[in-house]
This record gives structure tokens, sequence and C-alpha cells, in this order.
């Protein structure tokens, strides 16, 4: 979609100087950047602004004389801001591909798009505005809001509930059985795994995550949580709203985690943990099973402690080790 | 399925009291239940059975005048027996969808499913009973045994065995090429991934999991195993029966694991290791290339040791630092 | 393919000794060999050569009188290469299936194979010689070389680009969103992702594994670099030319990999890090965000260190807790 300068710059509220007529299609790094490209910079690049030949730069402060820019208070939310609004296309592609199979009782929302090879089971539902791209599968009485993304070969089974503008990465699976046995001799019987799961509204879902379904329970995914690839979220978990969790972090059956976490890479959670509020765990931290983590603090290492403890444990043990 | 309450009972060997007449329809928590639902409670929620409202409830022991239970020496084995003869249907959708794609060659057995887009290569076999959902491939020669259920999108690689009653979750991939190369100057050369993988009967195998193939040899899931979701095996291993591994675990080429162990999430296992029968080994733990792993001690940490070591070494490290 | 012993010998550039008439057909391991397949021996293992029915077998060294064997300098690389030449099937099902989608202004070229289900977009472009199986996706503007291989269900995103005789494994899904976004308030606002991917000539890509596109550079991955199943890179990382990484390891945002690198299952690499050539980095290894990691080293723990200095601190550990 082109916009000028100048509808940008009202559209991220920051104040134009240069040519607001000047005609922008799309986002750039200062260095890859065209003259149709916005971009932006952050103080300590502001010597590249001068070199780039981006049609307008979103910056902080500073005078560009001869560049077309937009001042915000914070360049690269307002970029961001700016890119969603610029590269949102208008779709051409509405409407269910013939080789979709699509039941007779499923219920498809206006302007939805439903690629080749994709599944809708029997009784599911697809908001308004929302994109299934190609050899999807939707299960037996899914529900899945408007203005939601589904990438190819996305798996929900059945009875899965996504909120509304929710992302979901090619190859997620949502609403497989969780991991649960009873010893019956020396064999395992499984156990019931028939509960619920809940993606509230603005999640976005990496590449081959997977969220299983709640044993007897339900597993709940908060609005606005952002969980990167290839993570795994046991049974019966819940994740408080707009946490974030980093590529192959997993969290184990059961537990729960507050509101504002960061949950670094490879991460992992046992069972029944309780994490608070704005917990942040460093990368390959280990949480044990039960355990109640404190928020505010930033934690490390396995178990997890905090991370001035770790470093000091770490340079304490270095030391001693080389005498 | 409907069943009476004194069906259930006679079913996992328990004693009834209270109205064997009441209709059970499906099983839930004690606080989720439902006038039709099934649950259980171990001793310590007892007060939770009287609140409930739950048509039966299994305990192993207490006198509950007002309800109706099945008294059973293991309640949470019996629920899991009861849940699975309850939640079994009868199949309504037996057949070959007419989008499948079936080799003439392949030979499919009686009451199967194909669901929609499902590719069966030529000469695969697919045994009675079997579900095989929405675009799964079954590669090549590949046998699958009877009442097995494969859940949208798996892939079986060609030559694939696969027992009975076997469930591969969303996404799993059997018998795709293992990782090994030959150094030739500075570039790597493939070697020869052409061995083959059987996985026995009562295997359970978690979304987006995968199972290489032997090189030259055979990766072998013994019976009972159950692999929760995003799990690595590597090429050649063996994994003895009724193991049970968590999810993100990883077991490097070579590496064979005893019967009966439980592998926490996260963990690793290097090439060429061999783990005793009843190995525990706590979640991230790692355990070297090569490494004799003896049984039946609980062990945690990279490189493994036993827990109590483990934690001693904590304490002392937690202690040493701070002064 | 059938080939002589004498034919093999001169292939690899071995000296053929015994029957060069005889008939190879296929490779096994010594102790699986039937007559008609090629086997190799490591000196240690020459006692199996004698009691090995194999056709053929490759070594480096010694007399056997009774068998054909071809002695090369490099009896494994040896043996791989002529897997590779033994095992190249002319094909014979090229061809565009018809329950394929392929856009009206995609190129495809000479004797491709694109499978059953399979989805190729806009614009993209496929090849001389390429195999795309069962139920891929390969998004709008992709390119994909000539003599490549994808398994079934891999998704390419739009606008990735594909060398020459990659070997891409069952569900790797290359292209995604990278996991970027910017605080606004309590939320977060995506930062776009809309950056390209990169993968050249003669790379492997292992099933389930993840690669994100850039978000305003370029995710790039060199000529012949190995990955495994389950591996995770982000949006902007390099990795050089002929670096092998294990299964279920972690590459976070920009970070760069050298050539010729070694890292191990499970490693963990934080953001905006630096590996310079020739690293390596053993199992579940830590490498902390804009961590500068010097070559030429075996690297141990999180954070890493030198193995030597690993084992002493972990040797030292275990001392001084048990007094």
């Amino acid at each position: 979609m082109k916009r000028t300068a100048e509808e940008l710059a009202a559209f991220v509220g920051g104040e134009l100087k240069g040519n607001g007529k000047t005609i922008i299609e799309s986002v750039a790094s200062l260095t890859n950047a065209r003259p149709s490209d916005l971009s932006y910079a952050e103080e300590k690049f502001h010597g590249d602004v001068k070199t780039s030949v981006a049609g307008c730069v979103i910056v902080k402060s500073g005078e560009f004389p001869e560049r077309t820019i937009i001042v915000a208070n914070n360049p690269k939310l307002a970029f961001a801001r700016a890119a969603i609004w610029l590269l949102t296309e208008e779709k051409d592609d509405v409407g269910i591909h013939p080789s979709a199979v699509v039941a007779p009782d499923a219920f498809i929302g206006d302007r939805v798009k439903i690629g080749p090879g994709t599944v809708i089971d029997a009784a599911a539902r697809v908001g308004d505005g929302t994109v299934i791209e190609a050899g999807c599968y939707v299960g037996r009485k899914s529900v899945i809001g408007s203005k939601c993304v589904l990438y190819p070969r996305v798996v929900l089974y059945g009875g899965v509930e996504i909120g509304n503008r929710v992302i979901i990465h090619a190859g997620a699976v949502i609403g497989a059985d969780g991991f649960g046995f009873v010893k019956d001799g020396e064999a395992y019987v499984k156990f019931p795994q028939v509960g619920r799961v809940i993606i509230e509204d603005d999640v976005e879902i990496g590449a081959n995550t997977c969220i299983d379904r709640g044993s007897l329970e339900t597993t709940i995914i908060r609005r606005g949580v952002k969980l990167d690839n290839l993570i795994q979220i046991g049974h019966n978990v819940q994740v408080g709203q707009h946490t974030v969790i980093a590529a192959q972090a997993g969290i184990s059956g059961s537990s729960t985690l507050g509101a504002h976490c960061v949950i670094g890479g490879q991460v992992g959670i046992g069972e029944h943990a309780h994490l608070d509020d704005n917990t942040v765990i460093g990368g390959q931290g280990g949480v044990l099973n039960g355990k109640h983590v404190r928020g505010g603090e930033v934690l490390w290492g396995t178990p997890v402690r905090p991370l001035r403890e770790f470093l000091k444990q770490q340079a304490y043990l270095a030391r001693a080790a080389r005498k």
C-alpha cells in the first residue's frame, strides 16, 4: 500500500520534516533502503541517516536538513507500527480453494481465505477475515476468531479455541494429547487427555511449536503472549498475558507463568511450578518441579538462581579450580 | 458411549457403593464434573468428593454416603482404564476420503480410515481398524499395524515398520535420514542412511517428534515406550520397553536405553552411550558420548551425576561463592 | 543400480583385489551384508571382514585372500561416495501429480517431480531435476535450484531462495517470521519480519528444523552446511560454509557462525554472538548474547569455556563438595 511521508507522520503521531509528499511503499534498514522505503534510526546510528537513500526515516531527534524525517519519541515502535500499516495488503485471494475440504456444518465467516488442501472438520468455526493457508487441519468443533492468520500445515486438534488476531506459524500443533500415563505393573496406561485449549487474542505462535490440550483441565495462553518456534507447552499450563517465550523453551504440565514474564531460549520449567509476574529467566535456565519463582529478578542456571549469584558462583569456580 | 456406574465398577474390578444405575458418559476432574461424568480422588482430595457433582467417583477408601462411588485399590489407574473404555467411540467415518491418494498396490485393511489429502505410497500396508487422519504421508513399503492412530500431518518415510495400537501425534516424522557425514577435504559427503526403523506395539509418539532411520543398522523403539513432543531420536538408537521420555529430549546416534527408564525434558544423550534399565535422568541432564550410565539411581546435571551429589555440589558452590 | 566391484574400485579410485566381476546392488554393514552388498571396514574391524558375506568390502590395508576388496586410503569416505553412486535411482515418477496445485505463473524446470497435494504458489521457480514430495508448500516468489529434494510437508514461506542439491527433510519450515517485537506499554507490537532467507548449494536441513527469515536483513546458510533435526535458526543469522549443527541446537537472532564449526546437540547461542571459524561447542553448551567466541578450541558448558577448564572445574567441585 502506498502512503506519503505526511500520512505516515500523522499515523504514528510524529512530526514531519522535509518533503511530506514523498511516496513510501515498503520498509527497510537504513543500509538496504531504496527511495520508496521507510526506515528508522536509534541515535547511535544517526550517521547512517545521512548516507541512507531511504525515502523517509523515523528518528527521535537531530537535524537532517536534506532528508525527509519523522520525529517520534520511540522511533523503533513508530517504525513497527507504520510497517504493519504499510504492509497490510488488500487480500486478493479470499475464498475457499476448490481442493479444500470443508465440512457441511462448519461455519466460515466473511472474507475468509481457506487455502489448497486445508481441512475444516465438522462443526468448526472460522471468524471473519481470517486467513488459513494451504494444508492446515482444523479439528471438530474448533473455533478460530476473526483476522487470524494460520500459515501452512498448522494443525488444530478438535475443540481448540483461538481468539482474534492470532498468528500461528507453519507446522505448529495445538491441542495434541498431553503426556500423562498411569503405571500399571510394568506398562503405562494413558491418562485421559480430554481438556481444552484456549488461545486468547493477539497471541503469536512460532513454527513447529506444540501446545498440548489439558488433561482434565484447560491449557490457557493469555492475551498478547508471544511464543517463538519449537516451544513445548504441556497440558494444563497457563501463560499470563504479554509473556514472551523464546525458541525451544519447554513448560511442563500444570505449571503457571505470570504476566509480563520473559523466558529465554531452551529454558526448561518443571511440572507444577509457578512463576510470578515479571519473572525473567536467561537462556537454558531450569526451574525445578513445584518451584515457586519470585518475579522481578533475572534468573539463570539450573536450577535457576539470581543472575548475580550465578555469575559469582561461576567466577568462584573458575578461580578455585585454577589453583 | 454410555455406561452405568455398575458396569464401570465391574470393568475396573472395584466395589460399587450408591446408585449403580447412574448413567456415565464422560470423565472430568472433581471440580469440573457434571452429573454424567466419572471422576476420581486421591485420599488428600476426599473433601472435594463431597462437594463435587460428579455422577460417580473412584476412591481408594472412605465413606461417602450421599455419593455413588467405586472403591478401587489404585483410583487413578482405574479411572484411566475406565476413561479409555468410556471414550472409545464407534467410528462413524471409516473409509478412504476421495481426496486421499492411495497407491494401487498399497494394502488397506478392514475398517480403516484414511483422511483427506493423505498419501499412501506404493506397496505400503495399513492394518485393520487403523485411523490415519488428514494430510499424512506413508512412504513406500511402510507397514502400519492394526488399531493405530496417526493424527494429521504425520510423515512416515519409506520402509518404516509400525506395530499395533501405536499412537502418533501430528507433525511427527519417522524414518528421516540420520545425521551422518564423512569429511572430504573441507566438505562433507553424506554417509548412507538406509537402515530401518521399527516401532513396536503400544508406543505413543508426541507431536513434531523426529525418529531417524538407521544408517546401516536399525532404529528400534520397543513395546510400550512413550515419547513426548519435539523429541529427537537419532539413527541406530534403541529405546527399551516401557521407557518414558519427556519433551524436547534428544538421543544421539547409536545410543541404547534400557527398559523402564525415565528421561526428563530437554535431556541430551550423546552418541554411543548406554543407559541401564531403570535409569532416571532429571530434566536438562546431559550424558557424554560413549558413557555407560548405571541404572537405579536418579541422575542430574551435565554431565550427569547422582542427584545427591548434584545437590551437595550446588549447595557447596552457593556457600563458597558467598564468602 | 547394479555395478561391478571393478567399476566401484574405479569410481572411488581404489585398488581392486579379488573378483572384479562381482555384482553389487546396495550397501550394508559388515554384519548385515548380503552377497550383493558393498561394505567397508576400519582397521579395528578387520576380523569381521573375514566372516562377512558382503560381495565387496572397502578397506585401507591388509590381505583378505578369499574376499573381493577395494583398498582405499579412507574406506569410510570411499564407501559413502560409492553408496551415493550406487543408490541414485533413475526417477520413474517425474511429473506433476494431478492433485498438486501449481500457480499458472510458477516456473517448473525439466524432470521435476511435484508430489500429491503440494502447492507451488505464484511466481515460484523450481529448477531442473528437483523432487518435491507430497504435501509441500512453496510460497510466492520462492526459488529452488536444481537437483534438490524436499521431503513431504516442507514449508517454504514466500521469497525463500534455495540453491542446488539442497536436501530438506520433512516438516522443516524455512522463512517463517523471526521473533521480534517492540514494547508498547504493556503489550508488544510486531517488528517487521520482511527480510530474506538464502540457503546455498549442498546444504542439508533436518526434519522439523526452522530457519526464520531476516527481519530487515537476510538469514544466510552458506554452502555445504549440514543441519540436523529440530534446530532453530533465528532471523538475520549467518552460518558459515561447511559448518555442522547437531539436533535441537538453537541460534538466536543476528548471530554469525564462521566456517567449519561443529555445534553439538542442544547448544544454545544467544543474540548477536559471533563464532570464529573452526569453533567446536559440546552438547548443551551455551553462548551468551553478544559474545565473540574464539575458534580452534573445544568449548563446553554454560557459559562456554574451554573443555579443559570445564573438566577441571567439574573435578574441583566434585572433590570440594565431598569434603
